[in-house]
């Protein structure tokens, strides 16, 4: 199953996707896919349902809404850092032996293909491509990759944005520049862990202007989805909708001689296999 | 005014302190002083009904109900590290020029006087006493002092609870050893800025079964709140309800020879002038 939300940026609606033309609206079986939906009846409670809608032809047509996040500003945002062998170089960072983590500020949260907008001081405004893990239910001390699992309602792509001067030159820590307004384009849909065959296998990539900068996979990533919903667990409790970010393939802006960072007018596309594509035009704070 | 939150963990209603026998109940006023409360009506829009409350006798005795934290859940925690120039020495870090900042998980969240669990895996759970500052309405790029006041809605007693080994020994970052459940003790009020005549003149205290081990004051802060909450709103939005915390003096448990870190049974006692004080015993997770 494929969840959205699609209508004015604070007035989205849940919907679930049928195919590329129809949807099914849900705003009424739950208001919202956030932390309540999640650790309720969740996506297992809408499934019957929207079976049954799907074939009375209960369907309607996509016709140009906008795309918002598919889950709504989540409790935590946690992000993994340098979870690709070959992206830690680019950061001029060793590689951890375990996985880091860092936070970006909830309401970074922004839809797939609205603009991505540059800090009034920034001059190293980056994307990373990234697949995002959405929590599914309260979790502490997972024991195992099963427990880990079925606490994962799905996955997500999304956009990491990182202003690397905030981030690595402003005295600390990493959050600093990663938490700005519509610093985590994220959608178009959440796609339910059964939607893939393996999670280990899916083809990521950006491009700046039509030009491919990262072109990875999630065979490369150094800890898996599993193993981070785990981990995370040992050190904090993760809620129902919390959005997991696991780490980027290299190819970032900051990793070319000499860097190359995004400027306003600047268009970043994205896709993952299975969880289908953003586009985003840079854009000057006001 | 100072605000207070009684009543079971997660069925806490809002009041207002009178004194230290009687309150004003406002719960039919406001559900709870939420991100809603501080960013509709908020503190300001409550003066006048508490007032005549009072004037009409209209207040209830304190008969040992729970006492929360004087917030609910916020969006975000963000932390300062090393804000006193005397503690940075005892993590064995550098002062930093600039602010570090890091955050919490929100839901490490509880009471002044609830336990504080020590993780499973933990060796070095500490204790941090801190000032926290309770962000009034959203807010970035905050050009003055004079804006930053405008966005505090006031301030707390908290303590910023750190698994040592977690925070720096774990392939990083900080929040990885300050999220853990119970490791954001805050309250017993929030008490508006109109209440100290200087915020910068603050004694703050720890005692860890009755031996002081931290006695500092707001005075010796690098960054002063107005600062810190300018400064964050460069890099990120602040929502109301929001709660940063800005630093503790030295006299931690990392800072001894040999460190003194808590176990289970210790008994943690805070302190900050105007703001109450905390009672917190440890207790091994299950």
């Amino acid at each position: 199953m494929k969840l959205m939300r699609i209508g004015a940026r604070g007035a989205e609606r849940p919907i679930v996707r049928v195919d590329d033309a129809t949807y099914v609206d849900v705003s009424d079986l739950t208001p919202d896919f956030d932390e309540a939906f999640f650790g309720g009846a969740g996506i297992a409670g809408l499934e019957a349902e929207v079976s049954a809608r799907v074939a009375a032809g209960r369907v309607e047509r996509f016709a140009g809404d906008r795309i918002g996040a598919p889950i709504a500003r989540p409790h935590q945002i946690i992000g993994i850092g340098m979870n690709f062998a070959e992206h830690a170089p680019e950061l001029g960072l060793p590689v951890p032996p375990e996985p880091l983590i860092f936070s970006k500020s909830p309401n970074a949260l922004s839809g797939p293909d609205d603009d991505v907008v540059i800090p009034r001081a920034s001059r190293k405004t980056d994307y990373e491509v990234e697949l995002g893990v959405v929590i599914g239910r309260r979790s502490m001390y997972l024991q195992s990759d099963d427990e880990a699992a079925a606490a994962i309602a799905g996955y997500v792509l999304a956009n990491d944005v990182s202003e690397r001067e905030f981030q690595q030159e402003r005295s600390g820590q990493f959050m600093k520049g990663k938490s700005a307004p519509t610093f985590c384009p994220v959608g178009p849909w959440l796609a339910t862990p059964d939607e893939f065959a393996d999670i280990r296998s899916l083809q990521m990539t950006s491009t700046v202007n039509g030009e491919v900068r990262q072109n990875g996979s999630t065979a490369t990533m150094i800890f898996g989805p599993l193993f981070l919903v785990r981990y995370l667990s040992q050190f904090l409790t993760l809620e129902p909708g919390d959005l997991v970010l696991t780490g980027t393939p290299p190819g970032v802006g900051l990793g070319f001689t000499p860097p190359r960072f995004l400027a306003a007018g600047d268009v970043v596309e994205l896709a993952i296999d299975g969880l289908g594509t953003q586009r985003q035009t840079l854009a000057a704070a006001g």
